[in-house]
Protein backbone atom coordinates (compact mmCIF):
# COMPACT_ATOMS: atom_id res chain seq x y z
CA UNK A 1 0.00 0.00 0.00
CA UNK A 2 1.20 3.35 -0.76
CA UNK A 3 0.50 5.93 2.12
CA UNK A 4 0.30 9.64 1.61
CA UNK A 5 3.76 10.25 2.12
CA UNK A 6 5.18 7.81 -0.30
CA UNK A 7 2.31 9.11 -2.25
CA UNK A 8 3.35 12.72 -2.08
CA UNK A 9 6.95 11.73 -2.94
CA UNK A 10 6.38 10.29 -5.93
CA UNK A 11 4.14 13.14 -7.12
CA UNK A 12 7.11 15.59 -5.90
CA UNK A 13 9.20 13.08 -8.61
CA UNK A 14 6.43 13.84 -11.98
CA UNK A 15 6.00 17.23 -10.84
CA UNK A 16 10.01 17.44 -11.95
CA UNK A 17 9.25 16.37 -14.95
CA UNK A 18 6.12 17.78 -15.65
CA UNK A 19 8.52 20.77 -14.82
CA UNK A 20 10.88 19.87 -17.18
CA UNK A 21 8.59 18.90 -20.31
CA UNK A 22 6.55 21.84 -19.60
CA UNK A 23 9.56 24.30 -19.78
CA UNK A 24 8.30 25.88 -16.54
CA UNK A 25 11.35 27.90 -14.96
CA UNK A 26 8.80 28.68 -11.89
CA UNK A 27 7.81 25.11 -10.56
CA UNK A 28 11.11 24.04 -11.24
CA UNK A 29 12.75 26.48 -9.51
CA UNK A 30 10.20 25.81 -6.47
CA UNK A 31 11.14 22.38 -6.67
CA UNK A 32 14.10 22.07 -5.30
CA UNK A 33 15.36 22.52 -1.96
CA UNK A 34 16.24 26.09 -0.47
CA UNK A 35 18.05 24.78 2.90
CA UNK A 36 19.62 21.98 1.82
CA UNK A 37 22.75 21.49 -0.18
CA UNK A 38 21.44 20.99 -3.75
CA UNK A 39 23.30 18.47 -6.66
CA UNK A 40 22.46 18.47 -10.13
CA UNK A 41 24.71 16.26 -12.90
CA UNK A 42 23.11 16.60 -16.67
CA UNK A 43 24.33 13.47 -18.78
CA UNK A 44 27.52 14.80 -19.76
CA UNK A 45 27.82 17.71 -18.14
CA UNK A 46 30.07 18.55 -14.95
CA UNK A 47 28.05 18.29 -11.86
CA UNK A 48 26.67 21.96 -10.63
CA UNK A 49 27.32 22.29 -6.66
CA UNK A 50 25.02 25.24 -5.59
CA UNK A 51 21.56 26.09 -5.82
CA UNK A 52 22.39 29.20 -8.29
CA UNK A 53 24.17 26.96 -10.42
CA UNK A 54 21.71 24.36 -10.77
CA UNK A 55 18.17 27.05 -10.87
CA UNK A 56 20.88 28.77 -13.72
CA UNK A 57 21.44 25.25 -15.67
CA UNK A 58 17.77 24.97 -15.71
CA UNK A 59 16.95 28.30 -16.60
CA UNK A 60 19.16 27.99 -19.39
CA UNK A 61 17.95 24.76 -20.76
CA UNK A 62 14.41 26.25 -20.99
CA UNK A 63 15.51 28.80 -23.25
CA UNK A 64 17.75 26.99 -25.51
CA UNK A 65 16.75 23.34 -25.44
CA UNK A 66 14.32 22.83 -28.59
CA UNK A 67 10.61 21.06 -27.47
CA UNK A 68 12.41 17.50 -26.91
CA UNK A 69 9.35 15.75 -25.65
CA UNK A 70 10.03 14.46 -21.81
CA UNK A 71 8.46 11.91 -19.80
CA UNK A 72 9.63 10.21 -16.69
CA UNK A 73 8.77 6.01 -16.68
CA UNK A 74 8.61 3.11 -13.85
CA UNK A 75 9.42 5.25 -10.76
CA UNK A 76 10.55 3.20 -8.10
CA UNK A 77 11.27 4.55 -4.50
CA UNK A 78 14.49 2.90 -3.41
CA UNK A 79 14.11 4.64 0.01
CA UNK A 80 11.81 6.88 1.48
CA UNK A 81 13.78 8.38 4.85
CA UNK A 82 16.14 9.37 6.29
CA UNK A 83 16.08 11.42 2.66
CA UNK A 84 14.14 9.88 -0.25
CA UNK A 85 15.43 7.97 -3.29
CA UNK A 86 13.82 7.36 -6.36
CA UNK A 87 15.01 5.97 -9.33
CA UNK A 88 13.22 6.29 -12.99
CA UNK A 89 13.86 6.02 -16.33
CA UNK A 90 13.72 9.33 -18.62
CA UNK A 91 12.78 9.85 -22.42
CA UNK A 92 14.36 12.92 -23.69
CA UNK A 93 13.93 13.93 -27.01
CA UNK A 94 13.82 9.88 -27.45
CA UNK A 95 16.86 9.23 -25.77
CA UNK A 96 16.81 6.84 -22.69
CA UNK A 97 18.28 7.93 -19.11
CA UNK A 98 18.57 6.54 -15.96
CA UNK A 99 17.55 8.99 -13.09
CA UNK A 100 18.34 9.08 -9.63
CA UNK A 101 16.72 11.66 -7.86
CA UNK A 102 17.35 12.67 -4.28
CA UNK A 103 14.73 14.72 -2.56
CA UNK A 104 14.40 15.74 1.72
CA UNK A 105 11.33 17.30 3.62
CA UNK A 106 11.35 21.05 3.70
CA UNK A 107 8.16 22.66 5.58
CA UNK A 108 6.09 19.17 4.95
CA UNK A 109 7.24 19.13 0.86
CA UNK A 110 9.31 17.13 -0.62
CA UNK A 111 11.70 18.83 -2.05
CA UNK A 112 14.87 18.29 -4.70
CA UNK A 113 18.49 17.89 -3.96
CA UNK A 114 20.09 15.86 -5.72
CA UNK A 115 19.35 14.72 -9.36
CA UNK A 116 21.87 12.53 -11.85
CA UNK A 117 20.61 11.45 -15.24
CA UNK A 118 23.18 9.29 -17.27
CA UNK A 119 22.19 7.32 -20.47
CA UNK A 120 21.24 4.13 -21.08
CA UNK A 121 23.49 2.15 -23.84
CA UNK A 122 21.22 0.60 -26.65
CA UNK A 123 22.76 -2.87 -26.24
CA UNK A 124 21.54 -2.40 -22.14
CA UNK A 125 18.08 -1.74 -23.22
CA UNK A 126 16.15 -5.12 -23.02
CA UNK A 127 14.60 -6.29 -26.56
CA UNK A 128 12.58 -9.02 -25.10
CA UNK A 129 8.64 -7.97 -24.96
CA UNK A 130 9.27 -9.83 -21.64
CA UNK A 131 11.88 -7.69 -20.54
CA UNK A 132 10.68 -4.76 -20.86
CA UNK A 133 11.44 -1.54 -18.26
CA UNK A 134 8.77 -1.29 -16.01
CA UNK A 135 9.56 -4.69 -14.95
CA UNK A 136 13.30 -3.95 -14.52
CA UNK A 137 12.38 -1.63 -12.03
CA UNK A 138 9.61 -2.99 -10.38
CA UNK B 1 39.34 21.33 9.77
CA UNK B 2 38.17 17.79 8.44
CA UNK B 3 37.04 15.84 11.33
CA UNK B 4 37.45 11.84 12.31
CA UNK B 5 33.62 11.49 10.73
CA UNK B 6 34.84 12.99 7.40
CA UNK B 7 38.56 11.33 7.24
CA UNK B 8 36.80 8.24 7.37
CA UNK B 9 34.33 9.38 5.02
CA UNK B 10 36.69 10.52 2.56
CA UNK B 11 38.77 7.05 3.21
CA UNK B 12 35.56 5.61 2.37
CA UNK B 13 35.44 6.76 -0.97
CA UNK B 14 38.51 5.83 -1.61
CA UNK B 15 38.69 2.70 -0.78
CA UNK B 16 35.86 1.81 -3.18
CA UNK B 17 38.21 3.20 -6.05
CA UNK B 18 40.81 1.27 -4.64
CA UNK B 19 39.41 -1.71 -5.29
CA UNK B 20 37.51 -0.59 -8.65
CA UNK B 21 41.62 -0.02 -9.78
CA UNK B 22 42.85 -3.06 -7.81
CA UNK B 23 39.68 -5.19 -9.22
CA UNK B 24 39.70 -6.66 -5.44
CA UNK B 25 36.24 -8.42 -5.11
CA UNK B 26 36.50 -9.03 -1.39
CA UNK B 27 37.30 -5.38 -0.90
CA UNK B 28 34.54 -4.16 -3.20
CA UNK B 29 31.79 -6.53 -1.43
CA UNK B 30 32.90 -5.42 2.16
CA UNK B 31 32.11 -1.62 1.40
CA UNK B 32 28.74 -2.21 0.20
CA UNK B 33 25.61 -1.71 2.28
CA UNK B 34 24.45 -4.94 4.02
CA UNK B 35 21.35 -3.34 6.00
CA UNK B 36 20.04 -1.22 3.71
CA UNK B 37 18.83 -1.17 0.09
CA UNK B 38 21.76 -0.63 -2.92
CA UNK B 39 21.75 1.24 -5.94
CA UNK B 40 24.50 0.97 -8.64
CA UNK B 41 24.42 2.71 -11.76
CA UNK B 42 27.51 1.54 -13.85
CA UNK B 43 27.70 4.46 -16.91
CA UNK B 44 25.47 3.43 -19.68
CA UNK B 45 24.10 0.78 -17.76
CA UNK B 46 20.52 0.24 -16.57
CA UNK B 47 19.80 0.56 -12.42
CA UNK B 48 20.69 -2.18 -10.63
CA UNK B 49 18.67 -2.29 -7.66
CA UNK B 50 19.55 -5.60 -4.77
CA UNK B 51 22.67 -6.09 -3.26
CA UNK B 52 23.27 -9.86 -5.71
CA UNK B 53 22.60 -7.86 -8.78
CA UNK B 54 25.27 -5.06 -7.37
CA UNK B 55 27.99 -7.15 -6.32
CA UNK B 56 27.66 -9.47 -9.12
CA UNK B 57 28.43 -6.69 -11.58
CA UNK B 58 31.55 -5.93 -9.91
CA UNK B 59 32.36 -9.74 -9.99
CA UNK B 60 31.54 -9.45 -13.51
CA UNK B 61 33.36 -6.18 -14.46
CA UNK B 62 36.99 -7.51 -12.86
CA UNK B 63 36.52 -10.82 -14.79
CA UNK B 64 35.77 -9.40 -17.83
CA UNK B 65 37.34 -5.69 -18.05
CA UNK B 66 41.05 -5.40 -18.64
CA UNK B 67 43.62 -3.20 -17.02
CA UNK B 68 42.27 0.01 -17.24
CA UNK B 69 43.40 2.36 -14.92
CA UNK B 70 40.78 3.73 -12.33
CA UNK B 71 41.84 7.10 -10.06
CA UNK B 72 39.57 9.42 -8.45
CA UNK B 73 39.79 13.03 -8.39
CA UNK B 74 38.55 15.97 -6.42
CA UNK B 75 36.44 14.23 -3.64
CA UNK B 76 33.61 16.42 -2.07
CA UNK B 77 31.69 15.68 0.64
CA UNK B 78 28.15 17.43 -0.28
CA UNK B 79 26.47 16.29 3.03
CA UNK B 80 27.51 13.52 5.95
CA UNK B 81 23.80 14.02 7.67
CA UNK B 82 21.89 11.72 8.00
CA UNK B 83 22.97 10.11 4.88
CA UNK B 84 26.76 11.03 3.06
CA UNK B 85 27.07 11.92 -0.24
CA UNK B 86 30.29 12.56 -2.01
CA UNK B 87 30.98 13.77 -5.41
CA UNK B 88 34.10 13.11 -7.48
CA UNK B 89 35.38 12.77 -10.66
CA UNK B 90 36.62 9.35 -12.20
CA UNK B 91 39.01 8.22 -14.45
CA UNK B 92 38.68 4.67 -15.74
CA UNK B 93 40.29 4.02 -19.03
CA UNK B 94 40.90 7.56 -19.91
CA UNK B 95 37.09 8.11 -19.54
CA UNK B 96 36.29 11.06 -17.30
CA UNK B 97 32.76 10.41 -15.55
CA UNK B 98 30.90 12.45 -12.92
CA UNK B 99 30.09 10.32 -9.98
CA UNK B 100 27.89 10.36 -6.83
CA UNK B 101 28.97 7.73 -4.08
CA UNK B 102 26.24 7.63 -1.10
CA UNK B 103 27.30 6.33 2.24
CA UNK B 104 25.63 5.55 5.35
CA UNK B 105 27.72 4.12 8.87
CA UNK B 106 26.75 0.68 9.53
CA UNK B 107 28.07 -0.79 12.62
CA UNK B 108 30.83 1.96 12.74
CA UNK B 109 31.48 2.18 9.41
CA UNK B 110 30.84 4.38 6.25
CA UNK B 111 29.16 1.38 3.75
CA UNK B 112 28.27 2.28 0.03
CA UNK B 113 24.35 2.27 -0.85
CA UNK B 114 24.36 4.42 -3.96
CA UNK B 115 26.50 4.76 -7.32
CA UNK B 116 26.30 5.99 -10.17
CA UNK B 117 28.81 7.33 -12.65
CA UNK B 118 27.90 9.37 -15.72
CA UNK B 119 30.47 10.48 -18.83
CA UNK B 120 31.30 13.80 -19.23
CA UNK B 121 31.25 14.94 -22.65
CA UNK B 122 34.77 16.59 -23.84
CA UNK B 123 33.22 19.71 -24.43
CA UNK B 124 31.92 20.37 -21.06
CA UNK B 125 35.85 19.93 -19.98
CA UNK B 126 37.50 23.05 -19.13
CA UNK B 127 40.09 23.61 -21.90
CA UNK B 128 41.91 26.21 -19.34
CA UNK B 129 44.36 25.49 -16.52
CA UNK B 130 42.59 28.07 -14.31
CA UNK B 131 39.29 26.21 -14.83
CA UNK B 132 40.63 22.77 -14.05
CA UNK B 133 38.43 20.31 -12.53
CA UNK B 134 39.91 20.55 -9.04
CA UNK B 135 38.67 23.83 -8.64
CA UNK B 136 35.31 22.78 -10.31
CA UNK B 137 34.63 21.04 -7.08
CA UNK B 138 36.27 22.76 -4.41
Amino acid sequence: MVDDRRRRLLAANQSFYDAFGARDFPAMDRLWARRHPVVCIHPGWLPLVDRQAVIGSWRDIFQHAGGAMVAAQSPRIVMDAPLALVLCFELVGGQLLAATNIFVEEDGAWRMIHHQASGVALEAIPASPGDDLPGALH
